[in-house]
């Protein structure tokens, strides 16, 4: 007591900043932290949260389980095939991104796509009567993550289209998602003219046979080690893919080099994979679902396994709750436009591609790629470190195996909890193309988006229903 | 005045801690800074310095034009041909690391590479035949640098090697360097069993003529671009290849595909290159030769443009001297060993490859590859940053191109000045492979080296007299 009483006052001041602003000001030194009622003050959710802390013991046990199941899976590259050999995928269905989608609340972009997607597979002839298809119901429009799949931006996959298969070895489930177009005027941006469907032809008619066929030889390529690799070479795997997609490359030389019984067939393929930097995160999507899938259904788990957006709508699924969404009103991204492009051009937020963020990689992994902070305008190094500090805040633990060389080695925030993001307020964060809200324009600009709370407060809702 | 006297004194201490070890000891707080004499009190190098020092303005004005060669040229990789087209080797030369070796003073692993190099050509059957021939001098024994080329380790180059050509596009200047064997028991680190003499063959026969076949269809690949963009993915280049690497097998893909005639070559080609990280470094030493060599002959320039070892001596060749070579034994390099090695049986310092550090890679950029430090046993992110913080108190300016992330684009530090290393003491770090110092074993380590300040200093003295 009296060493306690020896020295002089040293204060800390938590919550409000005025306090500690005036003694700063009078010369006093202070610590202050930022500390917030929990759930903003919300009483409902502060009740919500409390139901559940009473369960505390067996919600970490159970998210213990859940997040073993998003780290520690063993995703393979095991082949390319037509949608309806990989997933099943009938004839006069298109899937998209994000959470179900009525038609008439689609967006420019998502319905330019759905429909030039039926005219690429002759369904329909032109927009109108590929239109009026949908309106009859005579092609059903449903989600990728509905029939294993995941697609960037609008999402489109139709039967004929090649898809990469990604097998998750450890529990041996299967995600898929389409070859990345790469940039311009591309489908999943909701460009829709006649170079779009070419290039789509190209994919299924030479391209994907040849992907397949090699990687048919490989006996799958470990996406695990080389998205390790990745994440200490820069990218996040969303925004920056360019390490990923010169590895795949790489690795993918030698097989394609074997399969190939056309020399031209193959310089085309090698050209279109050189040239897109982007080529790898089709790829990191179809492994984020292989990953995530397993996650699903662990009773008493508050771990997010999908975070999805369809350009009107946000979704999330929960692992305790299984394939439930819970949806609310997408978020407008932040970020850099193309010249002659600007924020009154840009669409709401989409694409299933936020299921890189859901493993730990994109925004909350923002401290392995500064270069992707400043590239979306979100500032450098320091900005970088603090976004994937503050995803910590938000996350059950850091991935044991996405470590980054300019935190020592620690992982990458991984395994988000609906609880703590209600608690905190802190939503997550996403890296994020920008589409042109018109249709036929494609690809605007890049950004940063946050999942809107109010997924996670409708979550946790039913969180508290369930876990009893 | 008053404004000066009003408040407590702040102390900054000068030169020996002491002072300020005993002032923090009695809780006055003091800003101390390692300040030592120039050239550690050396009166002679003290004097040399005060000389150069009159002439500053015209050094100065030099010393930018040297390193404005140095940073803004434009290397390409164009071809791989034999050493004896693309350099116009004679038959029974042996090309080798470093400034000029007396076989007498050669170590091991220089003397099995030598010896093995012979064998692989067919001027000799065995080492003691092979022997003989150096001896008696029908054979010579050149070192690289003297034929427009560089070489990693023992760096042997012989007439039928395919050697990689980079062509300075600024300045019209080439340099070359073999393809990088790979990793195991390989020729420049002085194995020499039949499995070596097997894979230079398969390079002379196959993979040579089909990388130069591609190559020429390309008009050049855009290295400084490449090399740019690897930097920015945690290569420094010496150390660590894998981004550059990946990069080049990415952007070599489609060029190969359409000059291969045979697809089981092109298969093995593309396995080869995928399966080595290290492909770059020798292809990075060729631009570094490329970039280097037009800073040669700068009157009144005291920057560096050659550092090289031949695991004998350490040899510096430095702008305004040309291409006058100054020496002093190499360093033991200290580092991490393979399993069952140890600094005991390691060979001091070997190769050309310390031109990525004059260009402003390897160990000077260690900021860009904090799992270099790492790798290396230098420590972490922090001690990557200090690495390069220290290096830029010896170097012109920081590199315009070469720019770090984790620096918030900073670049790295160019243009090692000798004034600067002689005044502060401070040598240049060198990324470096450890190779047993014993014939026929092959890499054992891998390990930082500093070059020897006395090269530094003998140059001093030759500037001195040089410029007047």
């Amino acid at each position: 007591m009296m060493s306690l009483l020896g020295a002089p006052p040293r204060i800390v001041n938590l919550g409000l900043d005025v306090f500690a602003a005036e003694l700063g000001r009078i010369g006093v030194p202070v610590v202050h932290t930022d500390w917030r009622p929990p759930a903003g003050g919300d009483p409902r959710l502060a009740e919500l949260l409390g139901r559940l802390a009473a369960a505390h013991d067996r919600i970490a046990r159970a998210n213990a389980v859940a997040f073993d199941r998003l780290v520690n899976g063993e995703p393979a590259l095991i082949d390319c095939r037509p949608a309806r050999e990989a997933l099943g995928l009938a004839d006069r269905v298109v899937l998209h991104a994000g959470p179900p989608l009525d038609w008439t609340r689609a967006c420019e972009p998502m319905r330019a796509a759905i429909l030039c997607a039926i005219r690429y597979e002759g369904w329909a002839a032109d927009d109108a009567g590929a239109q009026r298809l949908v309106e009859r119901g005579d092609v059903r429009v449903e989600p990728c993550h509905h029939h294993g799949a995941v697609g960037p931006m609008t999402g489109m996959i139709t039967a004929s289209m090649p898809v990469l298969v990604v097998e998750n070895r450890r529990f041996g489930n299967r995600a898929a998602a389409t070859i990345n177009e790469g940039l311009g005027k591309v489908l999943r941006f909701g460009a829709n003219d006649a170079s779009v469907i070419e290039r789509l032809r190209w994919l299924a008619a030479e391209a994907g046979p040849l992907l397949g066929a090699a990687l048919r030889t490989t006996g799958g390529i470990d996406l695990r080690t080389l998205m390790a690799q990745a994440v200490r070479m820069g990218d996040e795997m969303h925004q920056r893919n360019v390490a990923a997609s010169s590895l795949l490359a790489r690795a993918l030389m030698a097989p394609l080099a074997r399969a190939a019984t056309d020399g031209q067939a193959l310089a085309r393929l090698a050209a279109f994979v050189a040239g897109n930097d982007q080529f790898y995160l089709n790829v990191a999507m179809a492994a984020g679902k292989a990953l995530a899938d397993p996650v699903s259904g662990v009773p008493d788990s508050t771990l997010v396994h999908v975070m999805a957006r369809n350009g009107t709508d946000f979704g999330i699924r929960v692992s305790a709750l299984g394939d439930r969404w819970f949806t609310a009103p997408v978020n407008m991204p932040a970020g850099l436009y193309f010249p002659g492009h600007g924020p009154d051009d840009a669409n709401p937020d989409l694409g299933d591609s936020a299921i890189v963020e859901t493993i730990g990689l994109g925004a909350v992994a923002m401290a392995a790629a500064p270069a992707v902070a400043r590239f979306v305008g979100a500032g450098g190094v320091a900005e970088s470190l603090a976004a994937t500090a503050e995803m910590r805040e938000i996350v059950h633990d850091e991935h044991p195996h996405f470590r980054v060389p300019a935190l020592d080695e620690r992982g990458t925030p991984a395994g988000i909890d609906v609880r703590r993001v209600v608690e905190t307020g802190i939503t997550p964060m996403i890296n994020t193309g920008i589409a042109s809200r018109n249709a036929g324009v494609g690809q605007i600009g890049a950004g940063v988006v946050r999942a809107p709370l109010a997924c996670f407060t409708a979550a946790l809702e039913a969180l508290a229903e369930t876990i009893r």
